[in-house]
């Protein structure tokens, strides 16, 4: 092993605050990032080598992106497997994670199938692909539960929670709506719908696989408001056996996953102590943001160690920590001004992360908050945390 | 106060690793880096938003540089304070630290009278103009002493020992040699030379201003060899009172430096537990790397938030760490092929820093190893670090 100057290049076909954070985390180990985002000038752009400007799916874009890179991987999963397989195979450039891996988690009902298969604890789902067969499930599932697009649903978006018999019919319309390629009058596979996990809380595990190691991050309990990660806290406050029981479940998730880098897996812990899996993301997560100054190797620099070749770091959890998401708190689209980060910047351990983004719309997720805790507990840190964001605004200042 | 996208813009002239360090740093705060350099895609370049290519003294390099900039600073001493001062006025761009400031401490006897006035303790010192006069200063001073370059001097160029009588008359020709726009037939003001200081360790002190705030990073002991930094470790082994005296001594010389950002303080403690300034640096120093591990706010990000005028942040340490520079080992100068390096990526807490120089040299700054013990001392860390250090090398694999 020989570390070069200039070393390898990895191209990254996204550009948003996760290509942003994987370029922060690759300039010290000598990697160059490009990525690719329709969007120029995009959050990644000013902190890597260069952007290729093209849309996630672009073939011609991520060929292009695929000539400049050693080693090609994404972080999001809008990124086309069929294209960045051919661009990988064309330029002789290994992708990581696999596109096949890509394909499996694109589809929500694939996913669950290929994992159930595997032996991990998922809810219990159906493919549906009408309004009187989602009934029918349900009749099966009982109410509530979840209907969900099989594909580009992201934030809870694609979501809808069916309440009772009555919701069916304006459910089932509202998820073949935001579904992409189907339509009412073809709806075929475009949906699943899955049984309500009433849970006790929900935990993340950021997954990872070296060129001949597996490793997990220590277990983060995750907070969600209207399905969006609002904040995560390190360790989870939960007992030991089920931090087991989740690293355990993370394990066999990984044994389905191919290819090296990072996967955010997010899991629900049920009343009696037991894990299910939730949902997968093939790349770095926002569960997994508090590493950065939490671990000693962050998500991210574990990403670009595994996808190029590099050894794994250690997962080691240095403190508690936990973090707290800026999300846009305006309702129309508009530059991003945020007021009251001082008292960030003032306070000891306090760490902030701006993603860059020029305009700012309700929920847009614009940057996070960290904060370490040598000496208190999870809650501790976690309310500290809470407290400091609450102090920031993007609202014309009062 | 308010953060933007896209937010302020910090000119750097220089952008060797020092550069690349800041733009690492900059971006989570939003904040934006173009940096000037001479050498085309310098270090920094690929981790920042721009380069202006140019020399670090050219004025119309420097003064492209404001243009595009909402703050400057220099992470190199061969910045122009002229320059910079026109082109900051010119375009109205504050310049950080104050280029007066620069200009005290490119001349080192200026730098010595006016830290001495102040009353920070410094060797005892003569400005010479002819070997005669060296001799008669020597008479004074004693042998041995260093005989230095008033300006242009860094990692020991520039510094001749004169160890006896004998030496006199060969030390002032290598020095007004070394000295730019010095000759022998007008060597005046090109020398000084200083009282050679047994001492007992060598610390040194980030200290850093802020707009309205002053502060120092915990004393760190430096081991050079050849009058080239080599090691770091912070706690500094030596008595609480050496420590106090030589964070007032930082705080002393603070007095003295006009502008915001960050210092590197160089400080030799005396067997009587004395300690004495050595020299200054205004920015950044190779001192503080281990701040970016080893402390809640790195040096980096610190001078970023003093220069833009953000509060600062804590300097407090979160654990005792060690660092070892990675200094070029080869004779000739040639590609920059660094091999070892996977026992130092398979450390658990030991952190690799490499600064993307193409090529390298004898003694060449390629990168650091930093190192980082929760539960160890100090000499453990530094003797791992040191252990880490010893399996890299650039000369062909064996």
């Amino acid at each position: 092993m020989t570390l070069t100057s200039p070393g390898p290049t990895l191209g990254v076909v996204g550009g948003g605050q996760l290509g942003r954070m994987m370029g922060e985390a690759a300039a010290p180990l000598g990697v160059e990032v490009v990525v690719s985002d329709p969007t120029p000038d995009c959050p990644a752009s000013p902190v890597v080598r260069d952007q290729v400007v093209g849309d996630f799916d672009d073939p011609g874009t991520v060929r292009t992106l695929a000539d400049r890179a050693d080693y090609l991987t994404f972080e999001i999963e809008l990124a086309d497997p069929d294209a960045l397989e051919r661009a990988g195979e064309e330029a002789g450039v290994p992708v990581h994670p696999a596109p096949e891996t890509l394909r499996i988690i694109q589809d929500k009902y694939v996913q669950k199938e290929r994992l159930g298969e595997a032996g991990v604890p998922v809810p219990d789902y159906r493919a549906v692909d009408s309004a009187a067969n989602l009934r029918r499930a349900l009749d099966d599932l009982g109410y509530p539960a979840m209907l969900k697009a099989r594909e580009g649903g992201y934030d809870g978006r694609g979501n809808v929670p069916v309440e009772s018999p009555g919701d069916v019919e304006d459910a089932f319309a509202a998820i073949v709506g935001a579904a992409p390629g189907a339509t009412p009058d073809d709806p075929a596979g475009a949906a699943m719908v899955e049984e309500f996990v009433d849970f006790e809380r929900e935990l993340a595990v950021i997954g990872c696989q070296g060129t001949d190691a597996r490793d997990t991050f220590p277990v983060t309990e995750t907070i969600h408001e209207a399905e969006i990660l609002r904040e995560t806290v390190s360790p989870a406050r939960t007992d030991e056996a089920v931090l087991e029981r989740a690293e355990a479940v993370a394990r066999d998730v990984l044994d389905v996953m191919e290819g090296r880098g990072v996967y955010g897996i997010e899991l629900f812990e049920t009343p009696d102590c037991d894990v299910l899996l939730n949902e997968i993301a093939p790349r770095p997560h926002n569960s997994g943001h508090w590493t950065i100054e939490g671990c000693h190797t962050s998500q991210f620099e574990q990403h670009v160690r595994g996808v190029t070749g590099l050894p794994l770091g250690s997962t080691e959890r240095r403190f508690p920590t936990a973090t707290a998401n800026i999300l846009g708190d305006v309702a129309d689209r508009q530059p991003a001004r945020l007021h009251g980060e001082r008292a960030v910047l003032e306070t000891a351990a306090a760490h902030l992360h701006w993603y860059g983004k020029r305009e700012v719309y309700d929920l847009r997720k614009m940057g996070h908050v960290t904060l370490t805790g040598a000496d208190a507990g999870p809650g501790s840190v976690l309310s500290r945390a809470r407290d400091l964001k609450s102090g920031l605004t993007f609202r014309a200042e009062r």
